[in-house]
């Protein structure tokens, strides 16, 4: 297309300077003086000189690229965390090449390959099909967010905390047994800490409790019809008592708040809830639901700033090889709506 | 970092071929017998090389790379059809640039000479910042997706259609009035297609309606106070009558069936309800909406299908000029749930 033709040799004549000077405007502008840079820098808008940044990544090996493979963007949380990430363009300049995982372990091993190809210079990793320990292995900068991060560099929320919040504020709100529903996650995954922060806070406080534990389903109408028989199950158990739920995300309270409030045509004083996340779904309820809030844009800008320093690492002479893996956590933000005291 | 180090000549070397034999290989691979093809490939498994992409872009012009601007991935619409778009690299090998619009045209002109700058080779464009007019003058292949196309190729849902679909079911659903309830959104979005839909279809069958257009506000809670003073309005101007409320999302469908079944405990037969778009949200509200289901799978394949074929054009030796601009539209699909008859 027409605007790629303008070379250094057009620049050069046009602004009278030499070709070596062009190039050093490319490479290491800070090398001119800033009168000789605005000059250059006019010249290359009334040239309409495009700038082909793929040559410059060869040969500097900068190509300001990394590399997103996340599960799926059904879930707003990952839907936002997307957004969180691709908006920090704006603070480090990184432009980002974005997979999303078909949580198989080939077709990811092939995604990696791929973005390595395009030499990009670092990776965020939300899948959670290749373990960690492979990840390790690609000798590449890595961040990877709220899956299994043993061998990797990590940011997370602090779920443990996020549910010593929830069980906290539903032992104020006037219960007589609390419950925590959740699927049956493996201890080496970070939300674990919800089950762990729930089961510490009720036996430090000797609360009443049941931790129910079991799959609750891979669409939307098995997870209702799970969460119709635990909502059987807890009615029958406990008739009576002040139930407080603590459900492992805004989609399973927002689905146990339905169940509950078309029975009794109102969320009865008997039943409190509080959900994980801060989805909109906690918003947009037929009772608006308390919630434990993820700071998701805080956790993307901590996740590239995270990699960014890691990047900037490998870019030294001598990169110093990284003692240890981090794991940063971040706090969550309780927030108290209709369905708790 | 080490995996870089191997070159042609050490795969020459290993594999007993020439240098040119293994250019071939990554140039023109069907040049070479099936035979030595496998060798090659085994060696480079061996050797454990890694293709630079990037320097095959610059030999050949032919980055792989599509580009991307989304308004936002808040909404549950555009989140998925990323999801969906990402998924076509299955199917046609092209890897995604991705930035998010911050509805700031400045900042949208930066992105696309970014964008340009690492040679990708086609854009779908989503965020309504930038007029088409000057979309069509970057001179690269673009598709866009549900905003104003005067200019450029485009893949939406048919509205109209849409609007004709929920229409009538509201007009079976033995309503005495229809309201359509929208923002005021102007003729040369493709979104229009549901207002006139809408108006055609009760003028043709004269039926008794009203078009609610008005700001209806820029973040969630605007929005309720919004629909809370429409639901007032209707409410008064139309006692007794069954009301068949056509919203113009989801989201909006939500809020009003929200409103309604907190005043009256349950959806009273009064009024009937149906949303656009077949977001989660009309599945999980306290009785499931009827919507307008867009095919967003379809959508994303076909937007990426025509950029597929337009980007192939120009990669001839004397590509064809197009002749005039192509717009599909994608029929959509009506979904019956609780909230009609």
């Amino acid at each position: 297309m027409g605007k790629n033709k303008v070379t250094f040799d057009d620049i050069a004549k046009y602004t009278n300077f030499s070709k070596t000077t062009i190039s050093r405007y490319f490479n290491n502008p800070d090398s001119l003086t800033v009168k000789n840079q605005e000059i250059i820098a006019q010249a290359l808008i009334d040239l309409d000189y495009q700038e082909n940044k793929l040559a410059k990544v060869l040969a500097n090996g900068k190509s300001e690229f990394i590399g997103i493979i996340i599960p799926n963007l059904f879930l707003h949380y990952y839907a936002e965390m997307l957004n969180q990430i691709l908006k920090t363009y704006e603070t480090f300049g990184y432009k980002f090449l974005v997979f999303v995982s078909t949580d198989n372990e080939e077709a990811e091993r092939k995604y990696i390959q791929e973005l390595l190809a395009y030499k990009i210079e670092g990776m965020i990793i939300l899948s959670h099909t290749i373990p960690s320990k492979e990840l390790a292995e690609s000798n590449i900068p890595i961040v990877t967010i709220e899956r299994e991060d043993k061998y990797v560099n990590s940011v997370n929320t602090d779920n443990y905390m996020g549910a010593v919040q929830a069980t906290s504020l539903l032992a104020k709100s006037n219960c007589d047994i609390l419950l925590h529903i959740n699927s049956d996650v493996h201890e080496t995954t970070p939300s674990y800490g919800r089950i762990a922060g729930f089961r510490d806070i009720c036996r430090e406080y000797s609360i009443e409790h049941e931790l129910i534990l079991r799959n609750l389903g891979n669409s939307y109408h098995e997870t209702v019809n799970c969460i119709q028989e635990v909502f059987g199950y807890i009615k029958k158990k406990y008739p009576g008592k002040n139930k407080g739920l603590f459900m492992s995300n805004d989609t399973h309270a927002n689905i146990m708040l339905n169940l509950i409030f078309r029975e009794y045509g109102m969320l009865p004083g008997e039943y409190r809830i509080i959900g994980f996340d801060d989805s909109p779904i906690a918003e947009e309820a037929i009772i608006p639901i308390s919630t434990v809030g993820q700071q998701i844009e805080k956790i993307a800008y901590e996740a590239v700033a995270l990699l960014v320093e890691q990047m900037n690492e490998q870019k030294k002479r001598r990169p110093k090889p990284q003692n240890g893996v981090i794991h940063k956590k971040i706090t969550p933000i309780l927030i108290r709506r209709e369905t708790t005291e």
